[in-house]
């Protein structure tokens, strides 16, 4: 049936400690079987990178298992339904879903996050702001955080896929908002283009001094993708009563052992304040409400994204570790055609 | 007016770092002067002996400011009213608050934590399952943990003022318990007195293993009064979801700098796991429905106490080290007569 079918894959080789690059992942070539009854076939065009897939391919606790040698990358990715054997999946369905690395995608739908509706807007986003990285920054920003107008809200990775949606749906919540970030191109973006009320170059500045500067109140909340230095920094200028939201351990490439660093219980203690891990799989039954309250955001021009586009399944080698360098603008995504 | 009357006061003479002793603190005697309107005089009986008490002579960021050199130690007391020229307190009335390490305190109230009118208990409870020990354990377990029937709760210092009360309130509300203490008269008590399902001995086993193996589908919640190694160890076996109070960092003498330890923010994140600082006085208003509902516990014989009472007020001089030591049984309290 899919005889003519070429599947590019991108697999994993061998098995990394911390941060893989592109010497753990291979491209292959591979025909694609049949369809059995209640499956359909995926074509691909975007694949997604995100700090997560560090964690699948280490093995250590997580909570996923992590991708074995020789299978294919796991990954978030969108494409269209060019074959059908399941009556809820037609021809022409865009999808976004776990596809994985790879160019064709056999699903029974279980790996699917949702068909793509909003076509007035460019398909990718479902990758970004309105996939994971936005509904991660919105969950985990208003569930964990729980920010109130007039709080001041501190984000790490501010620049980032998430980062950058997190610290624009804190302004459109009435919140001050403070940013770090590692560059001055990005420091640009951060003010002009997601509206940061003050941005910090961690790369430039000490953190605590400048965290404590410009929040001279303290920080009500902190929406952390880092859990290195620069959350130690932030740590140590806390309002009473501050929430923490664990999103992300970008900073700290090997978590086994589990590394060094200052204590945070008296911190937490003395503020009163609440660190909590986030994983936003656990709100998967409410992404359609996220969603949709974001995609009204991007046409109000309220919400503002930025996508930096690898292209083809040989550039996905290097990805995760180009993202973990700091050296991407934007959600990073790999287009294949 | 009160020229015959010689206030027996402990004062701090010298500031520590991390836990102060007996050096620390001197006894002397003054005469105790006439009442300004609005004021009252409070014979103290018993002094409290509680692990907060080492920040409060700590020059470093606290809820409080530091006690000053040369000042009476602050602490709860209970003690009568002897003389009195304010309308709301009458000659007579037994109450609880914050009046020192001293036998006559003058107050106008504001100090004052709850008149002790359950008389058919004694008045020392005042100052523990029915003071400030067991108001922390009922908010602290109830409003940061919500333990929920059938899970598992772990207690550290599980034989203390606190702890023992966190462990009885977990059982009541149907959870399995199990305490973490530092040595075989504790644990029996732990067994016998307190009811806790499994008991550990921190000082002869691996923490992280032993709640492993108490602890088989993880640790659901942790009521933390140490902070330090044996915090390290339960954090290795959070339950999904877990919750974490953190009331007290006994563990860890000095926070200046900040001690060094194992990162907690990827335990965190795998479990989505939410670790909080909790001050009692924040509840200050909830008090008397916690001591309501805490001395029914009592009167049911549904919660157990143990006090350790030191005589006289040379003795309150070392007592912060001693409990630090774990050498007290139960609550720490100094009789004054």
């Amino acid at each position: 049936m899919f005889s003519d079918l070429i599947n590019r894959r991108v697999i994993l080789v061998n098995r990394p400690k911390g941060v893989p690059d592109a010497d753990h992942f291979a491209v292959d070539e591979m025909s694609v079987r049949d369809l059995e009854a209640g499956e359909f076939l995926v074509k691909t065009e975007y694949w997604s990178v995100d700090p997560a897939m560090r964690g699948w391919v280490n093995d250590a606790p997580n909570y996923l298992p992590p991708v074995e040698i020789g299978a294919v990358m796991r990954s978030f990715a969108t494409g269209e339904v060019v074959a059908s054997r399941n009556r809820d999946y037609a021809e022409g369905d865009k999808l976004s879903g776990m596809f994985g690395w790879q160019r064709y995608a056999i699903s029974d739908g279980s790996d699917v996050d949702r068909k793509i509706d909003d076509t007035d807007l460019p398909s990718s986003l479902a990758l970004g702001v309105l996939g994971l990285n936005g509904v991660t920054a919105y969950f985990g920003l208003l569930e964990c955080c729980e920010p109130r107008a007039g709080e001041t809200v501190v984000v790490s990775t501010a620049a980032g896929a998430v980062g950058s949606a997190v610290g624009q749906i804190a302004k459109i919540k009435g919140c001050r908002t403070v940013g770090i970030t590692s560059s001055a191109e990005k420091m640009a973006l951060c003010r002009d283009s997601f509206g940061y009320d003050a941005v910090i170059n961690y790369r430039e500045e000490d953190v605590a001094a400048a965290v404590r500067a410009a929040c001279p109140d303290g920080v009500d909340c902190y929406f952390d993708n880092t859990c290195g230095p620069i959350s130690d920094g932030v740590m140590t200028c806390l309002a009473k009563g501050a929430r923490i939201t664990i999103c992300g351990t970008a900073a700290l490439t090997d978590w086994d052992p589990i590394p060094q660093g200052p204590r945070v219980h008296r911190q937490l203690l003395v503020a009163r304040a609440r660190m909590q891990g986030f994983l936003v799989l656990d709100h998967k039954d409410r992404y359609p409400e996220a969603i949709a309250v974001l995609a009204d955001w991007v046409r109000d021009g309220k919400l503002a994204y930025n996508e930096h586009v690898l292209e083809g399944a040989e550039s996905a080698r290097g990805a995760i570790e180009m993202l973990y360098q700091g050296k991407n603008t934007g959600k990073l995504l790999v287009h294949v055609d």
